[in-house]
Formats: C-alpha cells, structure tokens, sequence
C-alpha cells in the first residue's frame, strides 16, 4: 500500500491512511506500506538546497531531501502502533534497497526482503519503507527521481510477490479520459500496463511511467485507488497484464496535452545523418521531442515536423538556428506553431481490431477540425490539432467510441 | 568543529560557521565538522511525534527526530563544496558510529573511523558528521539525547586522536559568573574538566555535562568559542586537563541557580532504610534531588532537609504524603520553602587552599544573607540562601574572590 504526498499531507491524513492499512490486518493480511514525503516536504528541502548551492553535488542533494520520506515513515510507524498495530519503520538503507550511483535519479538493482520477511515471522503486521530513497553500492542514500515512491511500492511488492500493490493517490482511479474536459468520463475497472503506459506518458500523471514498466515487467498487479474515497464505496482500477481483462473494448481511453507546439525545418537535405544531428542538437538543449514526421522527399530535399512542449520552444529554436548558422544542417525556413494540442486514443484491441484510425479521422472531420500531423502506435493514435479545439475533440471522440457505457 | 543550533540556524549562519571550517583548511588542516539540527528544527521534529502519539516507541521517535541532524549535515557540505573545500556528509550510521540500543538517550559505544580517515587520503579536507545520532546493535537509528551533539563532536575527536575539539555556540567561553547578574564577570582562557562539570551541572548550560565527562576521561582537549564572534577577536575557552592549567585561582568562578526549593522533613524516625524509602518514592516520582542534609539525631528522630527545582515541588508533596499516608515513612511535619537559590563557588585550588568555606560564609555574613542549607564537595561549596539575595550573593563573592582580575 504506497500512500503519495496528499494521503499523508499532514497528521489527519497519515491517520486516515493508517485505518485503510489496519482494516487489511484485520482481514488477516500482511503489509507493506510506502510512504512518499508530506505535501510540499520534498519542495522545501529542494528549495533550501539550491538556495545552498545553485550548481550542487547530487550525493548531498540525496542525503537532504530523502529526510521527508523518513520522517512520514516514522509518523506512519507510531499512527499504526497507536492503533494496536505492531508496526515499524525502514529507511532505503535499511531494508536496503539497493540502487545504482545515478544519484537524484538512481535505478534499483535489487531489494533483499529477509530482513522484513523475518520481522513478519516475528509477529510485526506492517514494515512501513521510507519511498523515493535507496543505497548505492558506496553506501551513500540516493533517490529515485520524482515520483520515486510508486517505484519503490512496485519493486517492494515485485521482490516480496504480493498479492497486488495498491497505489493511494488523490484520485480514484484512471478514466477514460479527463473528467474535467469531458463530464461522460467513466472510472475503469480494468486497464493493461500498455494502455496505461500510453495514458501516463500522455500526461495523466497519477502513475510515474517508470513504475509502470516495472510493474509490467514484473506482472505486478497494480491498484490505483482513492486514499479519501473509502475502499468500500470504491475498488478504483487494477491495472494488469491484458490477459487477465475479461472483456475489453477496442479504445480504453482518450488522452490530451494542451501545451504542445509543432516545429516544421522546411527543404532539408534528405541524405543520411540529417536527422541524427537535428535531433541530437535539440536532445542537448533538453527539448523533449514527441512526436515526429517526415514527409516524402522531393528532389533531394524534405520537411521535417516535430512536437515538443510550448515551453520549450524557445530552446529548440535557438538550437535549430544555431545548427543552421555553423553549416551543420541547412534548412530553408523554420516554421513554428505553438497553438496546437494533442489527443490520442489508447487501447490494446487496436491490434486486433483495424478500422480505429479511419473512424477516429472522420469523427473529427465531422466536427470541423483538421489533424495537423498524425503519429500512430501499436495501440495509440494521436493527432496533433489547433488547441481551440481540444475539449471537442475528445469529448467526439469519447462518444463515437462510447466510453461512457 | 561543532556547531550547535543556533550557529546553523539558517543558511547565512551555515555559511558563516562554513567560513570558520574554510580558514582551518587553508592553515593546513583536515577537520571533522558536527553539526546539529537548525535551531528550532528538533522541536519541531519532536512536536510531530508527540502529537502522532503521546506515549510513543523511541524507535520511531529517533528515526523521526534525527532527520535535522542529517539535512544540516548535507546543507554544510553543500556549502563548504560551494567554497571550493572538498567535503562530503555522514549520518551517524554511514560513520559509524556505534551506540548502545536506550533510544532517545543512546550512549557512544564505538566508533569506526577507517572510512573517514580513508576519505582523508583521497584528498578530502572535511568531513561533516551529523551530531546527535548512531546506530545500535539491531541497526536501528537512535539519538543520544538532548545536547547530544557535543559528545558526538568529542566522541570523534577522542577516537580520531584530534588535535582539538572546538564547541561553537552563541557564547564567546566560559565566563566566572553569569554576566547577566554579574557585570564584572570576566571569560576565563582556560578552565579544568572538573570545574566544568561542576559549573556545567549548576545551570551553565554552554556544554553537555555527558561530553564533558567524556571529553576529561579521554583527554580531549575542548575549546568553547562564538560562531558570531572573529576568532582572531577571542579565542574562547579552553577546557583541558589541570595539569595544563598554569596558574589557576583557588577559585574558578561562582556559578548559581535561581529556582530552587527547598523541603524538610520535621521529626523522622532516624533508623536505617528510612533515607531510602524517602528517596526512592522522590525518585520514582522524577524529583530530581540535589541537596540532602540530615541533623544530628535526637531522641532517635532527626530533621531531614533536601533540595530540588522549584517546578517540582508539587510532585515532590505528592509523594511524601503518600509514604506517609501508606504507613512507609512517619514525620510530623513537612516544611516547603519555594523561595530559595544555589550559589556555589567552584575551583580545583580547594584541593590545596583551605579557608575558601570561611571566607564564603563571611562576604554572605557581612552583606546579611542568612545561610539556609549547605552542602560541599572537594572542589565546589554550595549554598542555599532566600531567592531574593543571589545577586548580591554571585556579586559579593565575585568580588571577594577577586575573579575579575
């Protein structure tokens, strides 16, 4: 059970999640339970780092900020043991959850439960582990990057083989798209790690991708569940391996990103490498390139389309001109349009089912709105279209499909 | 080089103490740096755990309340790496250091020093070591109590064979009275382990009687100086061994302690077993007793007299009465004075001089302060007197004694 920042935001929350934990006692399980720092913990120990040292060493950086999780992991440990629960607390180091020496965003290479295990054998009910935090193999305390926590909550129920990882967050559940642009938005029982894999990276941010994959590697089952909503009134969604989804529709969910922009290098020379170094001058400059097409080439020459974040648009022009202006590549004219959005709809019976792209196209043709670039996957197709149009968009699209039923 | 709460208690004062660390380096020397939690910090931390459970496990408790410690430790080498000193934090079970498993007042019991030193050879100036906390047999995190800090500092400096251990605080040294009733008080340049002890358990809170003990028992030399004032302005303090000191005055400095009070048993059976029944029911009650005096016994009863701080009179009431009322203990009567003060004049030169007690009791004569209680140990002659007059008292024999020059 990992409870993230806003289920132990502050004493009565950390309370509340204790009794979600000590109702699973009593049905005679034992748990595991991951806690992230309180609300805005982590924040104010990062800001007090680069307040220290704009430029820092990312081995001090670790050692500062996994102190909130080891606070909550202690405060959690005495709620439970106020409840009757016998119940402790382990840092990173101490269970230990080995890590590699990435430090700030360290990979786990291994977690040795005998520790825990035996403490089980003993009579404890519940190891409350410290998240985001493990050792490097110099024994110095790294973390695991943002949203570690759920990380650390997969791996744990991965070594240990639990039954399922429940994952407490402030929602409860994943829909079949954004409630706040398409009231219809229905809960889903069920969704694969593939789908759910699609919809994180499209910006529902409730699971970290990362945990995800791990999960999905590992055939840890998930449960992402609301710590305010009472479990009885809510099971929130499993997300598994897409064998054990009994009956599933051809798109699960439609998925949006507002804040996008498209960048189109006009006449590029279409020979080997181009691409290469296009991409790698904006890989340096931190732009996160999404999506990318190229069409056909005309005599020797080619546009290249790309999407990134708006806010980086700034970043990527300055490196497209600056490729341009040292003679790496040449280009007739950068054209950027930074009032687009995405939509994409996700759903793994795409592979077996044709004809989602052609029905995706027209409902939007049927609404006015012209598709700008088109990337597909395996089990997503997203378009790119002018962001005044998005709310429509996947409001048509959520009922051509009928999510709601 | 320790420095306490207020010497870190927020970044501008880290960097200050950080450039005190700085010129040590640039003189040559490799330093080990103590740090506590930002003042306020632990309070807070312990605020948390009281309210999440009022009878808590000090387990937990030490694995909450150590994180201060560890953020100052990592915000210190932050700082010191920003001055270019290469520096690296240790929590106290990275070190480590090694203590016994009595959580939230854990003793040292060893200390590993080969990682340090190793980093020492690799080119490393400082290490920063979070004070306050180790690990015990089980592995779990404790805490060494309050002011705990200081005997972590002289823990280190005894097991490195430091050349010195300087305390920084928010006092320039040790002074011969409190300046604050005292204007003439002078800061003395070096004062005995004993002396210290003595002074440090009358209330002059600058230093942990526990690491003084330490730091006599293992030869550690310590220095008590300001963090807010220039080393080259003053030097602080130097505790050592009395051998070091050159020439001492019989007597060191008078030390007092305002809220005391002062309780007497009238008319008790003055048989064995008496003394310890009355003094193990105070005890069980947490009184802390400090003077005891019994009269000569007359008609095989006697008077007994003893002293303890003022806010514990009424526990101290409570359990009189009860060994009373129970039949354990029988007195006629019981005699509370909450109006009283200790002053005592302390130094090693009593071991040698006589006529100290003398001369003591005739300053208080002749400024007409009625002597209460009086209690004597091989370097220090305390006294209790009416509250009212300890000023006088501390100033008269300041004078008499002629400390101020």
């Amino acid at each position: 059970m990992k409870f993230g920042g806003t289920s132990v935001a502050d004493l009565a929350c950390v309370q509340r999640s204790a009794k979600r934990v000590v109702r699973e006692v009593h049905n005679g399980k034992n748990i595991v339970v991951v806690v992230s720092a309180m609300a805005g913990g982590t924040n104010h120990l990062i800001s007090k780092v680069v307040e220290t040292a704009p430029v820092y060493d990312a081995r001090e950086y670790d050692a500062v900020v996994s102190s909130g999780e080891n606070i909550t992991a202690g405060l959690m440990a005495l709620t439970l043991q106020g409840m009757g629960v016998p119940a402790r607390s382990w840092q990173g180091w101490q269970v230990p959850i080995g890590t590699t020496a990435t430090h700030a965003s360290a990979r786990i290479t291994h977690i040795e439960t005998d520790n825990i295990l035996h403490k089980f054998d003993e009579g404890m009910r519940v190891a409350v582990v410290a998240g985001f935090q493990g050792i490097s193999p110099e024994y110095r305390i790294t973390t695991l990057g943002r949203g570690g926590s759920d990380t650390t909550a997969v791996a744990l129920a991965a070594a240990l083989s639990a039954e399922q990882c429940q994952i407490f967050t402030d929602v409860d559940g994943i829909y079949t798209t954004d409630p706040r642009i398409c009231d219809r938005a229905k809960k889903l029982d069920q969704i694969a790690y593939e789908e759910m894999l699609e919809l994180a990276s499209m910006g529902a941010r409730v699971l970290q991708t990362r945990s995800i994959e791990f999960a999905m590697r590992n055939a840890v089952r998930l449960r992402v569940l609301s710590s305010f909503v009472d479990e009885l009134d809510s099971q929130g969604t499993l997300v598994c391996d897409e064998e054990e989804i009994m009956e599933s529709k051809v798109v699960a969910g439609v998925a949006c990103s507002r804040d996008e922009a498209k960048l189109t290098l006009i006449s590029v020379a279409d020979r080997p490498g181009i691409a290469a170094m296009v991409f790698s001058s904006l890989s340096e400059a931190n732009v996160n390139i999404d999506m990318i097409v190229q069409n056909i080439a005309e005599k020797g020459r080619t546009d290249m389309t790309f999407s990134c974040p708006n806010d980086q648009v700034g970043a990527a022009e300055q490196a497209l001109i600056d490729i341009r202006s040292n003679g790496e590549v040449r280009y007739d004219e950068l054209v950027v349009d930074n009032s687009v959005a995405k939509v994409s709809v996700v759903g793994i019976g795409m592979r077996s089912h044709t004809g989602v792209a052609a029905k995706m196209f027209s409902v939007l043709s049927k609404e006015g709105i012209n598709i700008k670039v088109i990337t597909t996957s395996e089990i997503k197709i997203s378009v790119l279209i002018d962001r005044k149009y998005m709310e429509l968009a996947v409001q048509a699209l959520h009922d051509a499909f009928e999510l709601e039923e």
